[in-house]
């Protein structure tokens, strides 16, 4: 099962060489959004290409919705889900995906969870079924949940423990949300993973899985009468949960201590400078401002032209890497990254100077109308290319509708990036690229002689 | 209301000139300790010099178990207990208490919350009474809670908002405890506070106010008999809580990154650094650790005597203030701070590379045998004027029974002290002040523009 911390808009989509306007122009299938009487929510998005179908269920809960001290928690369930219910034994829900020759996957973030299945499309109602039988007939046992915690843990191991970004990140994250949930990494913290219960996740499952809580998302080679029709007949019979716990952001106060922090690991052969900055996501910002940050970080940090890349790879040769990313698709407050790797010889504190400098020049001299336009068309070319991907429309749709937005905001969204203009994106850096926003990590290697013991 | 967010053991006491090893070896007084039936614990402390009696009720619950999002509520609370009960309306206990002439104050930290009356001491039934029926009958209504709220903010403003080194503690607390609740101020988030409801304060109260949740300690002229069948008859009566929730504090994840911050502040006028490490309480240490890390603090940053008040403000001249501090009694993981202020022309970069130079002589080469000795006279001398004064008895061991210890490790403290060794205090220099524990902060004015603004 994979773990997602981000979700971009951008990160969708399969990188075009050539975008054009003409692209761009094009237009969506007509998504259909329907709501049970049990509360369930219903998004179909019609793709009759091929005879295949992509049915995913999205539950409004992610690990931000955690118990403190619980970290890990949602996605360790994520995990336990495929244990089986009363039904249908452990494995047998996998097995049917298999054999009928389809896939699955489930994922975890701050905000949801998700699980997908992409079968045949004279499929759908079965794995909607299944889908249906272990939103509340998941039964547990220490015999499966205890080996199961050995495989999070060791999944920490891989995608955290034992990878030095992975944990500056964590680290990065983990200064700049003062009072959000979102401080706390999606996978856990190690030492709460390793108490984790059966308990725990019986207890968070009821509490939070149920159709009144969840979006399913159908794409593909289904009419959204049908699909409809076939999601009553699964899902209609689920209860609704009359005691669904309200989704709580502690808010963060007002940023006023601009923060660094520093990693040595053994491991960091590249030295590493990242900078993340509290701003707004989609849900929280007001019209337009979410967007002006997607260009911003375009134009900043996105490719070969982009300033972060001209500037400190090309011009100054003072970096190997460099980029910047905004995650639009939160709940509550998101992140603008900036970073890049010095070259040999180099500094972090140079980079870091002449990062700085680049930002600086942003928030002075805003950006040039062809670097707008640009980004522009790009992020508009990336959006209608993802209309080709069965997956990736089904997860943007999603994506929106458990982290605050509509399916409106989903179709509208190549409008609005085209009006985007270049004051808005001067504005966005000077009003959320304020260093008393931001922690800036370093990581660097570490060469002490107790170096091999504290990896 | 007072809100402390720290109290030392060290910080109880009087400042004494010159203290003695022949002081150092009295004895307190017989302590007195009782359970009743439904779980009230009772502290009694004879002291008979004068006809006057202390009396204290310490809950088990302050900031550190408020819900997230509601930060300031326990705070809010310890206000809130004066506005009246059925039987007793808003300000009657205050007036009584005035009118026989007593003092009365209550205070909040991270992990209790306590009421006190000083009074003559046949007045004691009379406040016990008060403050048994205020321990389930408190009365809220919002034409007392809203203008309360307003106080509240008020007090905020006062102690943080217009206080540079304490906006500057606030930012360094909630970097140091990444998963902590302690990260959160005990006066509350602002944001937050103003939000805080009737509602949010008697939810609180009612999961939290109970005889199994409280202590009481008596200090003064009254004997243990006597005052136990006082408390008898006036808490005896008030129901056990039979679902009083767990005390939950998460626990950090290893702390692996250096972290700094920077404070703008335009009111800053003397620049300060600050740094805290991430450290045992008494209460989480091993046997011993506690002690030497009181003797630690005391030998590196207590009075002019101090390794970085000499080396710092007398031999080297960078500083014109040096300090350190060692908080042992919180309930989790607690904190060690050293700081001060640099001398004008010198910057905060030299400070911290003398400081850092201080501190890692001391990690090098460990401290002489004379100024363990100075210190643990010192503190042993002060422990033992301590008792000279009964309220700071009274608040020793009501936060000890609040955060972890007990009757015995107060009594036995300044034996532990003793017995502390050269040995241990290296070692303890040596695992807990490592910079990767700890948070570094910069005070530092604001000559921006815009900083009549922000501040």
């Amino acid at each position: 099962m994979l773990s997602r911390t981000n979700l971009t808009l951008t990160a969708l989509v399969t990188v075009i060489a050539t975008p054009s306007l003409a692209v761009a122009q094009q237009r969506g299938p007509e998504v259909a959004d329907f709501t049970l009487a049990n509360g369930l929510e219903l998004i179909v998005i019609p793709d009759h290409r091929a005879p295949v179908v992509t049915h995913m269920i999205w539950y409004k809960v992610g690990a931000a919705d955690e118990t403190p001290g619980k970290s890990g928690l949602a996605h360790f369930l994520e995990h336990l889900m495929f244990k089986g219910t009363a039904k249908n034994p452990t494995g047998k829900f996998s097995q049917v995906v298999a054999r009928i020759g389809g896939q699955e996957n489930a994922f975890t973030s701050q905000d949801y969870t998700g699980y997908y299945q992409r079968v045949p499309s004279d499929q759908l109602k079965t794995v909607m079924e299944f889908e249906a039988d272990r939103m509340t007939g998941l039964q547990l046992t220490d015999d499966v949940v205890l080996p199961e915690r050995n495989v999070i843990l060791e999944e920490q191991n891989q995608r955290i423990g034992n990878n030095p970004r992975a944990r500056l990140g964590e680290q990065i994250d983990a200064a700049l949300y003062l009072n959000n949930p979102y401080g706390k990494p999606v996978i856990g913290w190690r030492h709460e993973m390793e108490e984790l219960s059966r308990d725990d996740a019986i207890g968070f499952y009821r509490r939070f899985y149920a159709p009144n809580n969840a979006v399913v998302v159908i794409a593909g080679d289904v009419d959204p009468a049908k699909a409809r029709a076939l999601v009553e007949e699964a899902y209609g019979k689920v209860p609704r949960h009359n005691n669904l716990p309200p989704r709580i952001r502690a808010q963060e106060p007002p940023p006023v201590a601009a923060r660094s922090l520093t990693l040595a690991d053994a491991r960091a052969e590249i030295p590493t400078l990242q900078r993340e900055y509290l701003v707004p996501s989609f849900a929280t910002s007001k019209r337009g401002e979410s967007m002006a940050l997607e260009v911003l970080a375009h134009i900043l940090g996105s490719g070969s032209n982009s300033r972060l890349y001209r500037g400190l790879v090309v011009d100054k040769q003072v970096a190997v890497a460099a980029n910047a990313w905004y995650d639009a698709s939160t709940l509550d407050l998101s992140k603008f990254a900036i970073g890049g790797s010095p070259r040999p010889g180099v500094t972090l504190t140079q980079l870091e100077a002449e990062t700085d400098a680049i930002v600086v020049e942003v928030i002075a001299k805003g950006v040039t109308a062809e670097e707008l336009e640009r980004a522009k068309t790009r992020l508009i070319a990336d959006a209608v290319y993802a209309l080709d991907n069965q997956a990736s429309m089904a997860r943007w749709y999603g994506t929106a509708m458990t982290t605050g937005a509509s399916v409106n905001d989903v179709k509208n969204w190549p409008d609005r990036i085209r009006a985007v203009t270049a004051e808005q994106v001067q504005d966005a850096a000077r009003q959320w690229l304020d260093k008393r926003r931001s922690v800036t990590g370093y990581l660097v290697k570490d060469v002490s002689p107790q170096a091999e013991k504290r990896s």
